[in-house]
């Protein structure tokens, strides 16, 4: 993973199965990493996280590098993900805020008025240095792997700063957005910016696509997703651009798929609810899909994770692309050795003999 | 709500609105109740619960009766549903459980074993002389508005059996399910047997349909639903025969629909998540849809809310049966004012003048 030249590297990340896979050109085997595959289910993770506090272990380029690394070296898996954290670009813009063990982000004053939307500052490349340093010393450490950038999407950003941190309902969210819509669409607007921002300091830096996390958006229904939500996730990926290819998931989402295609993705993100056929049917066309085994079934015996990993890769065939996924995050009690061999499982079944070599 | 005689108050329940949507027969009004409409969001409720554990509110029929009352005398409602918890039953077979305010069912001994399973007893009306005395109380004072039974079918049970409680992921209970099938179809067996009889005992006291809540069923994928899920709900709903009608919900269930109409619902509940009309197609044509008004919209300003229960009316029509509700329960914080104002709006714009008088 090193000694190649920046833009050679560039090159063959560009032609690697994941970018191929989510262009929708011919790949010799299915594309496959894991959403959270940079985190809590390896030991050599939470050794070096042992002392260090979340949003500060998002801000140190070296430690960022090391995590961000460790599920590559480890699984064989076919893109990195950046490691970081939804709010990390959030608290750049000067949101009070914090990572609480247990618990997940919660907000020091929650957001109910235009002054607070007001407050949230437009960032740039100097507001997170750390994230700019962490993808230059990815990218020249990965070689042809690619790196993916990393950012959470408007609707789950503001949930968390109008709930003041998790929320099973997300009630106070949807009561803003429908009770007043003019102080939601700013405030939404504004973490788009901020959203945009975060995610051109990654594909300036080096990163070979992204991924817009809108964790929460199967909270809501589709009408209230299109007339809420979409703007925004559309003004972040059509802001980007078609350089990298920009993939977008939500969890829970299953009515929500052709929406979350038309906001501008390339690839969209299917949890495991919906079946990648049907998903295909729904997305249409010309979009690739990313999914979708249910990391529950990580904790079956492994002839059970057989079988759903060589369904899904049929079922996946019904797509223009397909790159391999959970179709959440990895549980943190994962056995990291189940990982690692549904990586080699994924690579042999969709080997395509006739483009290998 | 009082003087007619059992058997004039049964047959006016069995010609109410609410019976006849479910039947999919003409009604005069679209009838409306609300899941958890019995409970936290009523203040006479929050008075007659202080210094009374949940477990112990289930088995005082005065209370229960009581409970179950308050939001048909507030709301007029078109039915009111046995005030219960899905633990109750599983409770009175012999597990050793709490419901603990703020967290919900904790179960002393999660069941890991087919000794644990074996130690599940089988109920009958003597296990449950306070549900059966509840209903008959509950039949007489309510008059010709008919009463809906309330049991958690065997999947949600055995989640907090397998769990301990409640789980955000049911890890543990989808590791059982395919890590050993036979432990699991026994545990599932037998809480369907409990749940059935649970229910019988409602049906002969009086109850007018019966309503079996698959909470976390929306957790699965439907081929898992189809395998581990659904044999084990058939068995409670064919169990019960066509005497009274069942209506079967979970929430998340969007790509379920089909296969928990097919487990033998007369009626499908149907979240948020999805439009009624689209849910109609996926269920087919002789099933009543029971939805679907996103809980935390009540929280919206009143013409956001009017709009939303017209709208789900109007999707209403492409079903042969509407009942309407919300897409989950009420939540705590809900203003019941609001609820009593749907109540009157639903059957203002639902009114069918032809069949008036």
């Amino acid at each position: 993973m090193a000694a190649m030249s920046t833009d050679s590297t560039g090159a063959a990340a560009r032609n690697s199965p994941f970018v191929r896979a989510c262009r929708r050109e011919p790949v010799p085997h299915t594309p496959v990493w894991f959403m959270r595959q940079a985190g809590r289910s390896l030991p050599e993770y939470r050794e070096i996280r042992a002392n260090v506090a979340m949003l500060d272990s998002c801000r140190r380029p070296e430690l960022v590098t090391e995590i961000t690394l460790q599920p590559v070296r480890r699984h064989g898996v076919d893109a990195a993900i950046l490691f970081s954290d939804i709010v990390v670009p959030v608290a750049a813009a000067g949101v009070d805020l914090d990572i609480v063990p247990g618990t997940g982000p919660v907000v020091a004053e929650p957001v109910r008025t235009a002054a607070d939307v007001q407050r949230i500052r437009p960032i740039g490349r100097d507001d997170v240095p750390y994230v700019d340093e962490a993808v230059r010393l990815l990218v020249a450490e990965l070689g042809g792997t690619p790196l993916i950038g990393f950012a959470g999407a408007p609707f789950t950003l503001a949930s968390y700063l109008v709930e003041g941190g998790p929320s099973r309902t997300h009630a106070k969210t949807k009561a803003l957005m429908h009770g007043d819509p003019e102080l939601w669409h700013a405030l939404c607007g504004r973490l788009a910016d901020v959203t945009l921002e975060f995610l051109r300091v990654q594909v300036a830096a080096g990163v070979s696509a992204v991924q817009l996390f809108d964790s929460w958006a199967g909270a809501l229904s589709e009408a209230d997703y299109r007339r809420f939500v979409m703007p925004h996730s559309a003004k972040v990926l059509a802001g980007l651009g078609a350089d990298v290819p920009r993939i977008h998931f939500g969890v829970g989402t299953g009515e929500l798929l052709a929406a979350m295609g038309e906001a501008g993705a390339d690839v969209v993100g299917v949890d495991w609810r919906t079946p990648l056929d049907v998903a295909t049917r729904r997305i249409g066309p010309d979009k690739a899909v990313q999914g979708n085994l249910d990391p529950t079934l990580l904790f079956a015996p492994w002839p059970v994770i057989e079988a759903e990993v060589r369904r899904i890769l049929g079922e996946g065939r019904a797509a223009p692309g397909h790159v391999f996924n959970l179709g959440h995050g990895v549980l943190p009690e994962t056995d990291p050795d189940v990982l690692t061999r549904v990586v080699a499982l994924v690579h042999e079944v969709s080997a395509r003999p006739a483009e290998r070599g």
